[in-house]
C-alpha cells in the first residue's frame, strides 16, 4: 500500500482512505439521498422553498441541505444535493420537475444540444460553501449520472417505467445513439471537473439504469463512456478518487469494476459481497449494501443486516452505505441506529 | 452422458433432452407470455371471455390459448396457460383480477390458509386437453410461481410496487414469515404433482421478485424453499425434469444454480451467459435470456441478438427463452424472425 499512499495526497478522511485501497476501523459510512425527504429539518426548508430545480441552483438551500444529515448523524461524507438532470439542463433541454410525478423534459434535438457551463455555476458555489463548513476529516461527494441513464430520462422524456423508448430507439440506431452519449460524456467531465476545483473530494458516478441494459450494449452505454469519464477526470483531476454505482447491473458488475478503473464500485443491495470481495474486491474499495428497506425496518433486522455486511468485509477496503437510496418514510432514528452500529463494530 | 440417459426417459422432445444435459441443434426455444395478448388471435378470444380467475379456469379456453403460439410459431414447448395467483386463491385468499389494473388479493391470515386441491382442477383438465394434442415432439411445461414471489402478493395484497410491505413484515418476523412460506411450499409441491399426473411434461419455477431479497434473506426465502420444492417433486415424479428461474438474482444466480438442484436455470436479461456458462453451466441447461425490447424491436437488432446468444452457449446445454416475457406490443412477425434465426443458426 505504502507506493499508493506515496503518490496520493495524505488525508485525514477515513473515506477518502478508503478508496485509497486502505481498509478502515471503523468502517466509514455514507448515505445514498441521506439528504432528503425523510429528515424533517429537510422538509420544514423544502416547504418554504420554490420548485425542485430551483433548489438544487440556490447554494444558500442546496449547501445547507447537504449538511443537515452530516450534523445528525456524523457521517464519513457529505454528499452534494442536486440532481443528475441538470445535466440536460445545461445542455438546452427542456426540464420541469412536477411536484409528486417527478421529471418531465421537453424535446429532444441531439444536434441542438450545446453544454452551457454557467447554467452550472451555482452548483459550484454550493460545492464551495459546503467545503468551508465541513470538518477537514469529511469528505464533500460531488456526482453526476451516467450519461446511459441521464440519456434514458433525455430520450423518454421523464422516469417511472422501464425506459423501454430510449432502448428501442438505441437498439435500432445505435450510431445516433452513440452521438448523444459522447455529448453527455463531454459535459459530464466538465461537469465533474468543476466540481473539484470548486472543491468536491472524490466524484460518485450514478449509473440508476445500467440494470436495464444486457450485452453488448452494456459495454458500449455503460462500460466504456465510464472509463472515458474516469480515464480524462484522471488527467483533468488525478488526485480525485472516483466511485462508479452501476445499479442492477448484476453479472455484469464485475466486467465493471474490471474496465472501468474507478478506485471504488458501488454495490446495489442484490450483488453478494462475498463474490465482490473475492472477485473484483482485490486491492479495490466497494461501497454498498444493505437493503434500504431493512433502514426502514429498523430494530434487530436492522443491527443483523449491518453487522453482516461489516463481518463480510472485514480487512477490506469498503464504505457502508445503502444498496439504493434512503425510503423517505425512513424514520431518523433508525438512522442513528444504524451510524451507531457501524461505530461500534469491532474491526 | 450416456449414463444420465440411461436412467431417463428416452424422449424425441429437443426441449427435454436440452433439459438431460444434452446441448441441441437447432436450439430448442419457448417464450415467457408467448400465450398473450401480443397474439390477435389471443385478443380475439379473451374478447368473448369473463374475468381472467375465470380464463385460468376455462379448460377449454386455456388449453386454446396454450396451444394458438405453437401453431404460429412452432416453439418446442407450450406452457400452461395459468396465473401464479391460482395458489393463494386455492388456499382459501379472495382473489380478483381488476381489468387493466392487476390482481387484489384479500386479507390475508396465515393460520385460516387451508389448501383445496379440489379448486384446480381445471388446470388439470387444460392440462389433459393440451398434452392431448400436442405433438409428440414438443413438451408441455407445467408452472407455479415460487414461495416468495407468491408470498409478496399475499402479503402487500396486490403487485405494481416493490412489496416493501411484505418486506418489512418478513423483516420484523421472519419465524411468521416462515410459517407462510411453508404453507406456500406445502401447496405448490401438491399443486405441481398433480400438474405432473395430469400431463405436465416439464415444470418451471417463477421467482419474478427473488431480485428484491438480500442474503442471508435470499438463502432463507429463495433457495431453501426451491430446495424443498425440488427434493420433495423429484420423489413424486422423478422423471420430471425443472427449471428454476430466479429473476433479477444478479450475482446470487449461480449460488441458486449451485444449491436448488434444478435441471435448468432460467437466467434474466442482465445475467452474462459467458459467466454463467463458467459458473454454473458446466453439464447443467441454461435457459434464456433475450430482452424482451429487442423481440419488440425487430430487424437487424433482434436478428444480432439472438445470434449473439446462440454463439456464447455453442455446445452447451440449452433452451432459448427471453429474460422475461413478451411485452404485449410485441409484433407477432418479430417473433416468425426469431424463430427463423433460432433455426437457421448453424449449432
Amino acid at each position: 500500500m505504502s507506493q499508493v499512499l506515496a503518490t496520493q495526497q495524505v488525508t485525514s478522511s477515513p473515506f477518502l482512505r478508503a478508496l485509497q485501497g486502505v481498509a478502515q476501523t471503523p468502517v466509514p459510512f455514507w448515505l445514498m439521498r441521506q439528504a432528503g425527504r425523510y429528515l424533517p429539518e429537510y422538509r420544514a426548508l423544502r416547504a418554504t422553498a420554490g420548485s425542485f430545480l430551483n433548489l438544487c441552483f440556490s447554494p444558500e438551500f442546496a449547501a445547507e441541505v447537504t449538511l443537515q444529515p452530516i450534523r445528525r448523524f456524523d457521517m464519513d461524507a457529505a454528499i452534494l444535493f442536486s440532481d443528475i438532470l441538470v445535466i440536460p439542463h445545461a445542455l438546452g433541454q427542456k426540464l420541469d420537475f412536477v411536484e409528486g410525478e417527478g421529471p418531465r423534459l421537453g424535446e429532444l434535438d441531439v444536434t441542438k444540444l450545446v453544454y452551457d457551463a454557467d447554467k452550472l455555476s451555482p452548483v459550484y458555489e454550493t460545492i464551495r460553501r459546503v467545503r468551508q463548513e465541513l470538518a477537514p476529516d469529511k469528505a464533500l461527494i460531488g456526482f453526476a449520472g451516467a450519461p446511459w441513464t441521464v440519456a434514458c430520462y433525455m430520450v423518454d422524456g421523464q422516469g417511472g417505467g422501464e425506459f423501454t423508448r430510449t432502448k428501442i430507439f438505441a437498439y435500432k440506431n445505435p450510431e445516433a445513439f452513440d452521438a448523444l452519449i459522447a455529448k453527455v460524456v463531454d459535459a459530464t467531465v466538465a461537469y465533474l471537473a468543476a466540481q473539484v476545483r470548486a472543491g468536491a473530494d472524490a466524484l460518485q458516478l450514478f449509473d440508476s439504469w445500467s440494470g436495464l441494459l444486457p450485452e453488448p450494449y452494456f459495454t458500449r452505454w455503460v462500460i466504456k463512456p465510464a472509463q472515458e469519464i474516469r480515464s480524462r477526470l484522471a488527467k483533468e483531476c488525478p488526485q480525485t478518487p472516483m466511485i462508479g454505482f452501476p445499479r442492477g447491473a448484476g453479472g455484469l458488475c464485475q466486467h465493471y469494476a474490471e474496465q472501468t478503473g474507478f478506485d471504488g464500485i458501488g454495490l446495489d443491495t442484490q450483488v453478494p459481497l462475498d463474490w465482490a470481495v473475492e472477485n473484483f474486491g482485490k486491492g479495490r474499495c466497494l461501497q454498498g449494501n444493505l437493503d434500504p428497506v431493512l433502514l426502514l425496518t429498523g430494530g434487530d433486522a436492522l443491527e443483523q443486516g449491518v453487522r453482516g455486511i461489516l463481518d463480510a468485509v472485514r480487512g477490506q477496503p469498503f464504505i457502508f452505505n445503502l444498496g439504493h437510496g434512503v425510503i423517505k418514510e425512513t424514520p431518523p432514528e433508525h438512522v442513528a441506529l444504524l451510524a451507531k452500529t457501524i461505530r461500534s463494530h469491532a474491526g
